[in-house]
């Protein structure tokens, strides 16, 4: 169990997919992500690094609200897509079926198992990312995801990354109920 | 494909867990914690959200670092034992075999397959939890976890939260190649 130095840029943890929305010059654009996280329990807020150069951040700034959409493995390629081609360049707006929220600024995707919409409360500049944070307002699901009212993972069956491999991975098999778990080592 | 409105607390998106280690009143302390993201591309740096009053945070703040240690499955009860178990009222140093890297005063656990030291750059405070933000300094490690000297996702085996519903999961098949898939519907 000799522990050696590995290249600090060698991450081995699963990254959650999703899509962050925005408007940019009038129309709906999207961008695939996998750093993002809850950053605050009440009220909940979530935090996305995106690349400074990235298209999607232009309307997150402008609008100062942006939308995480949570796909589902069936819609791999078309998220994929989404982290391959800009719109700087190439028009998105026609890949999904698009709706809007309480913002009216932050489009969502209608495909997506699980939708998102947050205000902009903080931006923090890192050396090639910023770090948006956004409080989230509403969130959008559809009754076939839900279990007893609340998200299911394995209805919504959402994907990973890994990196540095750039691997896709799908949600495996319950290995534990947290907080209940651990108790027997008390 | 009609969307409802859901409670905004519900989020459905699978978290990555880690054993967030600090060194508090000369005692190495590891809380277990899911809200963390990668947040900077180079140099790497990784930010973790941690409820106000949690004990770990005092030696986060006070030696300005921490350590990412990435749990297998087959420590699933000692991490949620982590989550569950305060520091304030339990000392944690005896349940892991604990080492000392770069920076002396991050603690990391030998029975992780990977360990990551992180010097603490910035603190943004949220109502309940404060984001804590590290440079990436060290990241270590073993022979068997790795694949071509990079950390193999399979082999380190990590699992993942849902939330509301409170359940680890590992890590299921490989649905995709990043950077790649996506390529078909250029």
């Amino acid at each position: 169990m000799e522990k050696i130095k590995i290249n600090i840029n060698a991450f081995g943890y699963p990254m959650p997919v999703v899509l962050v929305g925005a408007q940019v010059e009038n129309k709906p654009n999207f961008l695939a992500a996998a750093w993002v996280s809850r950053v605050n329990f009440k009220p909940p807020a979530i935090a996305v690094a995106l690349g400074k150069g990235h298209y999607t951040n232009i309307g997150i700034e402008k609008d100062k609200s942006f939308s995480v959409n949570i796909p589902g493995v069936t819609l791999v390629k078309e998220t994929d897509y989404c982290g391959i081609v800009s719109g700087k360049s190439v028009d998105k707006s026609g890949l999904f079926e698009v709706f809007y929220g309480d913002l009216k600024t932050a489009p969502m995707i209608k495909q997506c198992p699980l939708c998102i919409e947050c205000k902009l409360i903080n931006a923090v500049g890192m050396q090639m990312d910023t770090l948006f944070i956004g409080e989230v307002v509403s969130a959008y699901s559809e009754e076939k995801y839900l279990t007893a009212g609340d998200p299911d993972i394995q209805k919504i069956n959402p994907f990973i990354l890994s990196m540095p491999d750039n691997n896709y991975w799908s949600i495996g098999e319950k290995v534990g109920q947290a907080w209940s778990c651990g108790r027997q080592l008390k």
